[in-house]
């Protein structure tokens, strides 16, 4: 029996272990769930020793811990593999949106769904099993293997760089493996070479010292959500158009060449809609969807309060008004650079009656990785061979900020093999992970290493 | 002893009294008050019948009671005076504001602070406490009075209107008498004689039917904080102009006479803006702050909320954002047309993407009343008697529907005798009356009541 068929024997027992990582509500954001986050590392810990790692630790640093193992039997001439993943997930709330607790994974036809069924305890999950299945058949994985699951990319990896900084002989490898990302279709699977970046702000807008009443202050006085929202509207136009001076400097141009292999992936319109949610899609007119999420900067609105915001009519002038505003980048856009424009934008259009403030919440590089190396093209044969079809080389919307810091400090590139689905509904209620992607997955993981071995 | 020497020989047991009505949260908003608004009710019928009215009723609605009282022994040839006032308060929120609890009440100096203190349970006992005073002395008032106290003022009144309708005979009266105003400071009486009415609607704008991960959807999906923020920017440009299509057709404009009255109020800007909070003022440049706080129609977001609103950072696209929007109005401007306007306005301009849904919560016609009348008169000399101080005619910025509803269904005026000052912060935290008031009040009202029986 080899690795594959060991894995295919093998499916139900790593469904229910599955299960069980995600009945551990390890959110990281909220510190009444800290026991859950240690609880979820211990887990890891046992299953990565018993899927044959040498040497398996629970670090500690001044979050939450990394879990970190390796198992370096294939000898100094084969090349080393970093593998990132991490074991938080986003808090669940709006709770009553979910049609089944979102830690007491469900399993409806071929999905399972569980806060941190897709991102990302499903998707690094898969590592742990392709382990366990060259353990079982081959002895040991054909390539040195090191492992880091982390507690903290939810909240923005606050301890993953300087970690990184401090253990970079010990996480030294050739290349880094990540599944945290999603194919173009269960069928159709595809290759991300590049990741958007992130700049975060929260802005709070202060008119009045005090609530007052709009029926004698009204007319008078500069309302701080009015103003808030005459400043938003300034900073985007209604065709997502971003006017904020300077967003648009370093923005690397999509040549026609990169716009031809984007659009070769098979994109449904009619298909993304109801997926999305929408009856029309938005945004620049001159690009296309998958330009717009994905190679092109945005900005959102993710959150916005101010005054009375309960039941009812109450006639109140209120003092503040908050917005938390994100942008998501693209090469060469710099997170702090971007973070400055925005502040002085702000601060520039703000009514003189107000007072405002911009702290920066978050934020991440964007990446963009070669697609013509030896481990990628590794990574493409292992899909194809284990899909029945040939990837498709695309960018990810989203920010996975460790491929910045994996480049800028340990110097190696990172393949971005994702094994989610685009209507997973991250971060959403009934979020949910493709059962065959799962079982895929680690097939995936298997021939790449083999593969990856031989080059 | 006449009734003025009366009343200053009582002032401390006149005060006990106010601090016990003002220890009943009587927040006609939130259902689980119920049983404080039966009591504050109880607790004024109480009142008045100790005072000497001949007939005291707590009156059921379809929402919270009417206490009525009567004295009617000044006989037919004397005129008959409607008082109105209501026992009901704001919430008390933002709590963590207060100084001292709201429900609380607390002497500062010459300020009782309390939730309800001038707004209006200090105000509507002043006519109590009048009453008492002619009992005591003169052996019943020299005019006929009836006297209704309202539980639902501060959610709109929605049972007061059927009720005045249903027992417009019970009602029937020469004048109206409301103490629910301010004068312009505590040496310079003043008489309002025209109010502001009131629009208020909700909008709620929903762009995909579930949360989204900005990162996977963010630049292709129309957000409804950021469209909603520019469908409020469109509602006003930053003078404080409206842009709402039709919204000034119907404001009487101020003339040349008017304007010039409106000018002899002693406004002092300096003193102004630390009451109001702000370090500027904002509004209409072509209008007097005087003007654009009473005379003038206004726009103000009073509560806006959407998204991610926790600590943090969470990269969500939201499904949905809200807004409560409210209009100060101004003769001749109608409430259901103003509603109207605004609906199909943010519908016009709503970005197709989203779609949206605008409700009224609340509205309050305008009022305005002849400054020539006996009553108009009585009042005039009844203040500057007490206050030793010519009072000045002013505008009231707020709305006080029931004088729209009085003239209507009774057909009769209203003399606004308010006792409030402008730095009361009404609606606010740390709500206060300033006890001189509490007492000169009481005088007024006397000396009032006497002025009208020889009109």
């Amino acid at each position: 029996m080899d690795a594959i068929e060991y894995a295919r024997a093998n499916q139900g027992r790593f469904l229910a272990e599955l299960i069980d990582l995600l009945s551990i509500p390890s959110i990281s954001a909220q510190p009444e769930h800290n026991p859950d986050m240690k609880r979820a590392a211990a887990w890891l810990r046992e299953k990565l020793l018993s899927a044959g790692c040498t040497k398996v630790e629970v670090m500690p640093t001044t979050g939450h811990p990394v879990v970190y193992a390796e198992w370096l039997a294939a000898g100094p001439a084969a090349p080393t593999l970093l593998v990132y993943g991490h074991y938080d997930v986003q808090p669940p709330d709006p709770l009553d949106e979910w049609a089944t607790p979102p830690f007491q994974p469900t399993i409806v036809g071929d999905d399972l769904f569980a806060r941190g069924a897709s991102d990302d305890k499903g998707q690094a999950y898969v590592h742990v099993k392709a382990a366990e299945a060259f353990k079982e058949t081959a002895g040991a994985p054909p390539v040195n293997a090191k492992y880091i699951f982390e507690g903290e990319e939810e909240i923005g990896s606050p301890s993953l760089t300087p970690f990184i900084r401090e253990h970079a002989d010990l996480l030294a490898a050739d290349v880094a493996l990540i599944s945290d990302s999603h194919i173009l279709d269960k069928n159709t699977p595809s290759v991300v070479y590049a990741l958007r970046g992130l700049a975060y702000v929260e802005v709070e807008v202060t008119g009045p010292d005090h609530d007052l009443h709009s029926g004698i202050y009204g007319g008078a006085v500069c309302n701080p959500i009015n103003a808030l929202c005459r400043m938003i509207a300034r900073l985007q136009n209604d065709k997502g158009h971003i006017a904020i001076p300077g967003f648009y400097d370093k923005v690397r141009a999509l040549d026609a060449d990169e716009r031809a292999e984007l659009a070769k992936a098979p994109f449904d319109r009619e298909a993304w809609l109801p997926e999305a949610g929408v009856k029309a899609d938005w945004g620049e007119p001159e690009y296309s969807i998958v330009e717009r999420t994905t190679a092109r900067p945005t900005l959102d609105v993710n959150g916005i309060w101010g005054g009375y915001i309960e039941p009812g009519a109450k006639t109140v002038l209120p003092s503040k008004a908050f917005a938390k505003i994100s942008m998501r980048l693209v090469p060469d856009q710099d997170p702090a650079r971007i973070t400055q424009l925005i502040s002085d934008y702000l601060l520039e259009i703000a009514p003189p009656e107000v007072s405002i403030e911009v702290r920066s919440l978050h934020s991440a590089d964007s990446a963009i990785v070669r697609r013509d190396s030896p481990a990628m093209q590794a990574a493409f044969r292992a899909y194809a061979e284990v899909f029945g079809k040939e990837p498709i080389f695309e960018r990810g919307g989203g920010s996975i900020p460790v491929v910045a810091t994996l480049q800028k400090v340990l110097g190696i590139e990172t393949i971005l093999m994702g094994f989610g689905l685009p209507d997973d509904r991250l971060h959403s209620p009934n979020e949910k992970f493709h059962l065959p992607n799962f079982y895929k997955g680690i097939e995936t993981v298997i021939r790449f290493m083999e593969l990856l071995s031989h080059t």
